[in-house]
């Protein structure tokens, strides 16, 4: 049940790890692990949509799957709750030095996540800028302001500049045991008011 | 995208529609698509957890599974939010005129709902007693009463009684447009104080 996070090598600039995709995925689901042993959060990752075609039934009570396929998901990846408030988010991560592309953003996960600001929630990326091995916490307001002015051709652009990330997302460190600790800065930038 | 309510018919106490186990599960996500378009809530019906084994690539884009199988789920099927409140619930069906069995209910989907409501979170079971065709919200803490004493040698029974549902649940009218309106019913027990 309990992955007990295992400490990293140091980190160069050219990364090596073999399965980039699942990385930062991991850090948070290891993170949330920890949340919720220690009654922080309740938080868990959503399960990959996959459209099942085919089901063979090779023993009598296991179903087996034969034909699937994945399909785009409606929300984003992460929810729950941190101290009576629900959180959404999803997790990105770019090689980019200079910005983070918007492309890697579906618009309906755009659209689920003006849903939840709109009622309340607390919504927000996790960017990974991994040639600098950094993590930021991107408020939901910031995204949209590029998201919808992305197609207007004088202010308009593709991506997010890393430097917005400088001066107005929050960095998260880097840790151990958590790994990523978001909710501490969540809770400096939405709580300590 | 949108589902239109299809009409039914009238049912009589034999139920004969084929595909009995997913009716309840549509006509929630039916009322979440209602709840969504008519920005009331945001709630959505997690995918069902898949774990991938084998996958080819027959054409060049597009990953085919070709083995995989169900796994069974961390958590209850159904969370979001409605004005400001996570929400968070699991629907169960039976056929039973007596009594709600708790095998229906997985160990840790109680841990979860726990969880949920020891950080603020409405958390419940939709309960439908198909031979009846009444719908109920199951407050958690009745549920957990009921599971935390089912081994108790005196008082513990294996099922909820069908008569604690018409004295301590909530009933949900089933409709036409939503046609399970059961935020409509938490706004009456949680929210109208």
């Amino acid at each position: 049940m309990i992955n007990y996070p295992i400490k990293r090598k140091t980190q160069n600039k050219t990364n090596n790890r073999a399965n980039l995709g699942m990385t930062l995925e991991n850090d948070i689901e290891t993170t949330n692990q920890y949340y919720l042993i220690n009654d922080i959060a309740v938080i868990h990752k959503k399960p990959t949509p996959i459209q099942v075609v085919g089901v063979s039934y090779p023993a009598r009570n296991k179903a087996k799957i034969v034909e699937a396929y994945y399909k785009t998901p409606s929300t984003t990846d992460f929810n729950g709750i941190y101290k009576g408030r629900y959180i959404d988010f999803d997790a990105k991560e770019t090689n980019s030095k200079t910005s983070m592309p918007l492309k890697n953003i579906h618009l309906h996960q755009i659209e689920h996540l003006k849903q939840v600001a709109s009622h309340g929630g607390i919504a927000f990326l996790i960017v990974h800028f991994k040639q600098f091995n950094e993590y930021y916490i991107l408020p939901s307001a910031i995204l949209f302001k590029y998201w919808d002015l992305q197609n207007d051709e004088k202010k308009g652009r593709k991506s997010i500049p890393y430097q917005t990330f400088k001066d107005s997302a929050y960095p998260i460190s880097f840790g151990y045991i958590p790994r990523l600790d978001y909710l501490k800065v969540i809770e400096q930038h939405y709580f300590a008011k």
